[in-house]
């Protein structure tokens, strides 16, 4: 890794050059190259912590004088208990993952001795860009090495002298390693984003690691493609045919476990029939945890005639605005689902229609009983994830079983939901011949074979 | 498929809000609209021809006028001999494809009762602009409708009555099926694509089909991802082991085949061992064919020797510019590759090097009798299609057997190479569950399984 005073022009252009010698390399020597930083990090433990020290000064004035949120200050402290510790972690975690280069899964005989084949290949050269937490940068160096891509590495401000740290230290690990330095750069300059996004001949892809601001800020400027979610607007529908308590504990883990992630719940949407027999249950047990409920006019209307009075008197009215708000934050929108007469599949309809038109397309769930309705609801709803009788806190990476992710993405191409490694490749297609020209085939002349080859 | 005046925020609604019903039908119900648009198309065929006579009449007054060129007017024509059946049988052979929809790659038992499942669906709205040729309208419509993704497609203005015409027909045939007829949309308005280019929340992906200004322009101006090659600048490299007929008898289908054609050659380098064993054959062949060479010094200087008077004659400088040109006309760039004493790998590196910094990474080839030097080459080039003693003609579609293609793309993310209805696609998550909640795993708590299922 260098960290650079280059150009960003200067800083791509050696980043790209040195992609394709980072793409030759045998995993063998990828696997080295991680081992080498988890080691000198480890050994610089205290050097690190002490820059990190110097970061959280600074941002404790600008906290006190409200100019930084104590989230983020949070964030930025790397002595926190075990949290050095996770860094090193993650990064023997990424070691071990399976190799994503060269896995063949298309072999095809086109004709006698023509043989195409498509292998997995690293996209070539990622620009990241991330806000405050320092981990970050160990942890995306490790996945941008083991699958064979560049980086150009742009971390927030609050963090500068945690992470000039940490990258002089990888910087001195690969150097005694076959991964070429410049395959991982970390640019410092202030306003560098900018002249980066537009930098397409040197940058494949773009991933965004921070708040819906700077996501939507790189989906408008990048000249390349961008890999992120902006927005992570959740719904869960209660159908009428729920269990109750699988409803509360639900319910309660989607909204509470970490409110500010992007896969907690923010809309809660309720069939008009449980509206008096498994609604009550679930704002007592949401309320008991502090959580606000933004109710329409039905759904109040059956809570105020079931909760005691002080609960009751903590209700407020929903606006439109809160169904189309992600509130990361314990508040919870709630609105009244109905059914037509006469037409069975209206409720779920309708929910469909909310979650299409409100949603962010990230994850969406339903609790019902019924898999017919459950499949009705994952068929018509756009969403990246589709839940039935579980938790919208399940999308994630490390959950989902993939060891690490990169981010969750709402994208419509390349890479969907959470984002593991298998999202830093492409594929490339190779054709070994023994003199053949296209001239030969068609009418008049040589058929095609496309005979399946097993995957060797 | 409406032929819409609307403006274009109403008819990417539209199609946006059919794209969910065309999600969810069936492929019975696909397959049985493109039997009908088939059918329909077939019985209309006077129709339509008289419809593209208007156009062609138009054209050739603007190619007369030198407004427009032969090979546009050329492909305007829909009565060329065989191209109506030609039309009519790739609506069938996309018919005959497996569904694409809904196919299952992963599935894991996160812990008991909890299975994770991850499935092919449709991206949504596809945006695909394209130019002159008439035929392509039932093509896209076919691969659109196959794939259960929505299409706005915007033809150019020199099809204009053939479009209307066709697209007249479609309509009304789709009134008879279960495909939503906003589905498929022609827009006809002038100067549509910029105000659709930013139409992200309706739009997921643009396909432009034309020009390299076209792509260009899609590229720079879209809010959304776009699919497709800028350019296709291929180059060969003839190593000194090459075998000299299977250089001549490939350089010659690379170069002539189809000379405006994407994968057609355009930058030969010769190893410098061969300029006077191979390259005067190669020379003389690709002389006979007419085409144009501009060379080095060295490989001008071989051929000088080589060649009869009237052929050396025939011979050009190249200048810098002619290895960054793609022609797509029978002229070749030819350049000389030379080894370093004491590095037996220096000359395909030297390859590679060109290869990656002159061109388009679209597709390249080699020639050579050692595997080892063909694998060098292709793991040292960053290029969609490697080829190893073959034509660079065979990088396409049908070729590669996917049995159509909506383009070859040179994209670093989603698809790369030659685009099959997989293309299309993209995956979701789904995760049934029996009411867990993921604060019940973790530290203290549950461990998940992360057990690999069979695929059902």
């Amino acid at each position: 890794m260098s960290l650079t005073n280059a150009s960003p022009e200067q800083a791509a252009r050696a980043a790209k050059l040195s992609s394709r010698t980072l793409a030759t390399l045998p995993v063998s020597a990828r696997n080295a190259a991680l081992d080498a930083i988890h080691d000198a990090l480890a050994a610089a433990k205290d050097d690190i912590l002490a820059a990190n020290t110097k970061d959280l000064e600074l941002a404790k004035k600008s906290a006190a004088s409200g100019e930084l949120s104590l989230s983020i200050l949070k964030r930025l402290d790397l002595s926190r208990k075990g949290k050095f510790d996770d860094m090193l972690q993650g990064i023997k975690n990424v070691l071990d993952l399976e190799d994503p280069v060269g896995r063949v899964d298309l072999r095809t005989e086109l004709d006698d001795g023509l043989v195409l084949q498509r292998q997995t290949c690293p996209i070539g050269v990622l620009l990241i860009i991330f806000e405050a937490r320092p981990e970050v940068i160990a942890n995306i160096a490790s996945l941008a090495i083991k699958s064979a891509n560049a980086a150009i590495l742009k971390g927030g401000k609050e963090s500068t002298e945690s992470f000039k740290a940490i990258s002089t230290v990888i910087s001195k690990a690969l150097a005694g390693t076959e991964v070429p330095n410049d395959s991982i750069q970390l640019v410092t300059t202030r306003d560098a984003v900018d002249p980066l996004l537009e930098l397409s001949q040197y940058i494949d892809l773009v991933i965004p690691r921070g708040s819906n601001e700077l996501v939507r800020h790189c989906q408008r400027k990048a000249h390349m493609p961008v890999l992120g979610h902006a927005d992570g607007l959740c719904n869960l529908y209660i159908h009428s045919d729920a269990d109750k308590d699988m409803a509360v504990d639900v319910v309660v883990d989607s909204k509470t476990e970490y409110p500010a992630a992007c896969n907690a719940l923010e809309t809660l949407l309720v069939h008009e029939d449980v509206l008096e027999s498994i609604l009550p249950a679930v704002a007592e047990a949401l309320i008991a945890k502090d959580v606000a409920l933004r109710c329409d006019e039905r759904s109040k209307a059956a809570l105020i005639k079931h909760l005691s009075r002080d609960k009751a008197s903590l209700l407020h009215d929903a606006t439109d605005a809160d169904y189309t708000t992600e509130f990361l934050d314990l508040i919870l929108a709630i609105r009244t689902i109905s059914t037509t007469p006469d037409n069975a599949n209206s409720a779920v309809d309708a929910a469909i229609d909310h979650v299409n038109t409100h949603g962010s397309h990230h994850t969406d769930a339903i609790i019902t009983a019924s898999k017919s309705v459950a499949d009705r609801y994952c068929n018509g709803i756009d969403s990246a994830c589709k839940f039935w009788n579980c938790s919208t806190r399940f999308c994630d990476g490390m959950r989902f079983g993939f060891g690490t992710e990169v981010g969750i993405s709402t994208n419509k191409v390349h890479a969907r939901g959470p984002v593991g490694l298998e999202g830093l490749m492409i594929h490339e297609y190779r054709l070994s011949g023994s003199g053949q020209g296209a001239a030969m085939y068609g009418s008049g002349g040589k058929q095609f074979k496309h005979k399946k080859l097993p995957l060797v």
